[in-house]
């Protein structure tokens, strides 16, 4: 079994596991108490602080430990906006971030804030000018704050799902000059380096470096306008309420000094092996794209995208063959649409695959990965009727009539990929200059559509409604 | 040494210390994933739910985990404040709750709602009656929402401080007749039994009954209008947002059955042992008021304040001796005012030490607290200058005169129990019938000289501001 899904959650270190153990015989007890057992528990938290705060690269007093990287987001966010009430109530984001930080910016917008979102590229990367763009005053905006310069930035310092890294040093420079505080969304990258300065307020994630679950962390810089959300009470600098989880951060701490120490050797290392995915996936399997920028970009994570694959069915028989990954596509999300990554990408969602390397990871399991992978997605596309070939030569009709140069498809209530495997057939049904029409209510075909006329050299004419119009090429 | 803290926080029980370490290697990953070792997180969630929901006495759909008691008190109250927020937007709470509830309750009508506090009587415990009141329209409520039927009740279990137990099943009944939901917080009693049916919403908190630190319980029953604060996500039915901390869940669950099997036995026999240390203390220590229902009350928890006692000091010679208690005195507080619960009883605060026994704890134990208690208490006060022996007769003066009939002390910016030391020596420097004022601007004064009047016997005349005067009697 190949587990490939280190940007979800990654086994516990063995350094945490020994920590975890340790803290939980001297750390169970209340740290505010006066007693032995909470001093010893106090001293235990403060130790862990230290360390934690010595990895992110801010004061132990900037640090508050946080239930997970999402309440970090949350409270992060909840508590600068408040700080700035003030000022702006204006929120800006990147469209690409975690759905941590889109629910903050959603739940803003609901209590009568605002939010610009910045747009990103066909890499997912933002321009660090559009961000700055987006922080100044009279340039952006919508409804009653138009036009009011920002409260806050929000910046990830990768992308969870695509693995492009952000220009964070730009727009760190661009919100200095704004004078707006840039929250960063570390949760990604925090086991691999600490996120140079400059920054007002810092949120990770302990599972994603292999720390339990169950411990995120939250800096907010001394000198930034902070109210936390109430109700709150004594622990945690008033930013995180409830019994801290001292084992679990004690566990934290020491796992991510430990996976730091061997960072730089295994992101080179790790950086490789995806660069080996990157480089044979579009070799071996038609049809695909790779996503995500293939140079500024994590170290362990790498996305593609499989036409006339059915995400979720290919997901399982990869499972079947040992490798445990995730996807983007619609097929595999509880609300059935595709990741708002992909969609802000403007990239195929249809049979996606991310692949994230957990440290440790040898080049005989990638290897074997880029064994199993052809015949899975063949054996998906072979279930699901895809067309052998795409482009084939204009067939004559059956009668030798000239076929029909329009033709509609009626997808409706299909889903993804059904609605382009339709096009896909019945595009070679119509000539060269030729017009298919695909009838599809399917969110993911407003991705996938254009993005297939992109990848077979065809003319997408736009949509309306759920009617699609593509004109045949070559 | 000798633990005595239970309330605060007890050791991971040994059948939730290897639950935890089976799940730390079973169930690290993201449930909400596809691929078997998320399918294995999502299998150990949901048997984690079915015990838990078992012991709460709910339906598995009816419960969230939470990363805290405090979180689930958090969530619960808002999330039914805001189902019912057309209704009414006035919260009942007791006096005594935990400050986890009065920091909702504050947060609440910082945002506009109002709250009724029902009273206690000197035993810590609401009369069913007068909380029957408070949830009746037109006969409460404060502000514009004077009149207002409630919406929302919440009581606890039993009280973390003193033990008491609250008279649930009678509010339970008027809260149904008044249609009101009931939040009943069960943090202290969980671990002993289930608390019976007819409560709307329900919390708890794993590390109080030997679970992890980390997991707190919040059941919504079918029915009960629920908007769940935001932002939040898809996991937990939406209640509790974030990457879900399976290992401790489990644990969690696992331990809760596990001293739910071994209850009534144990409650049975630490119900006697704190029985031993209620009759005891008064006894072996003079001027010691033993506080909290004697029969209706926690089976493990006992509390006591002593006269002429520095709390802190106390607690610091305890420890010493090897026992570990905590303490509702000011000067254990970080904010220097007494507990709320001990205000709301009005009863003595200074030298408060509270004892809960963990499971397990020996009869030998008890015996070794109550015999070096004594010395302990007698330390303090000779360290502090306490009056050996109080209500002396009255002196002479030095020349035969008779004493002054007014005395005036001045214990301005002099902390708790010294204006009571002060005071409990001037009286014995007035006649029978002559007044001694006090001046003090500690806030524990307001508690101790009126509890110390009535302890010692004198007349308590009432306060003006800082001033404080008593009629000595006898």
């Amino acid at each position: 079994m190949s587990y490939f899904d280190a940007a979800s959650s990654v086994p516990l270190h063995p350094v945490a596991r020994q920590a975890l153990l340790a803290a939980l015989d001297e750390g169970w007890a209340d740290p505010a108490r006066l007693h032995r057992e909470g001093r010893q528990a106090h001293m235990l938290l403060n130790a862990a602080r230290e360390t934690a705060a010595e990895a992110v690269g801010c004061r132990p007093d900037e640090l508050s430990f946080t239930p997970s990287g999402t309440r970090a987001l949350h409270t992060g966010i909840a508590g600068a906006l408040a700080g700035r009430r003030r000022v702006s109530r204006r929120l800006v984001v990147s469209a690409v971030e975690h759905s941590a930080v889109l629910h903050a910016a959603e739940s803003h917008r609901a209590g009568g804030g605002s939010v610009t979102e910045v747009a990103v590229d066909r890499t997912g990367r933002v321009a660090a000018e559009s961000y700055a763009r987006a922080l100044r005053a009279g340039e952006q905006g919508e409804g009653q704050d138009e036009g009011e310069g920002a409260a806050l930035a929000c910046l990830q310092s990768a992308n969870h799902e695509v693995g492009t890294v952000q220009p964070v040093a730009e727009v760190v420079e661009a919100s200095r000059e704004a004078g707006v505080p840039l929250l960063v969304d570390a949760a990604q990258s925090l086991g691999w380096r600490a996120v140079p300065g400059g920054w007002s307020l810092l949120a990770g994630s302990a599972h994603k470096w292999g720390g339990p679950p169950g411990v995120g962390l939250l800096a907010v810089r001394k000198g930034t306008r902070f109210a936390a959300p109430q109700p709150t009470d004594e622990r945690e600098s008033g930013r995180a309420p409830g019994f801290e989880n001292i084992p679990a951060v004690v566990a934290a701490a020491a796992s991510l000094r430990a996976v730091r120490a061997e960072a730089d050797v295994e992101a080179a290392r790790l950086h490789t092996l995806v660069d080996r995915i990157r480089a044979r996936v579009p070799e071996l399997v038609p049809d695909t794209e790779v996503v995500g920028d293939p140079v500024r970009r994590l170290p362990h994570l790498v996305t593609f995208s499989c036409l006339y694959v059915d995400g979720e069915a290919l997901l399982h028989a990869l499972d079947r063959a040992g490798f445990s990954v995730s996807s983007g596509s619609s097929c595999t999300s509880s609300t059935l649409t595709p990741s708002h990554v992909l969609k802000a990408m403007d990239v195929l969602s249809e049979g996606n695959v991310r692949v994230s390397l957990p440290p440790g990871t040898e080049a005989a399991d990638v290897d074997r990965f880029l064994e199993v992978l052809p015949e899975a997605v063949r054996s998906v596309r072979a279930h699901l009727g895809a067309p052998a070939e795409t482009g084939a030569a204009v067939p004559e009709g059956a009668d030798g009539d000239e076929p029909a140069r329009e033709r509609t498809v009626d997808a409706l209530g299909r889903l993804c990929p059904a609605p382009v495997i339709e096009l896909a057939r019945a595009i070679g049904e119509v000539p060269v200059g030729g017009v298919v029409t695909v009838l599809a209510d399917d969110e993911a075909a407003r991705l996938d559509i254009p993005a297939w006329c992109e990848m077979r050299g065809h003319d997408y004419l736009g949509a309306e409604g759920t009617s699609y119009r593509v004109r045949r090429r070559g």
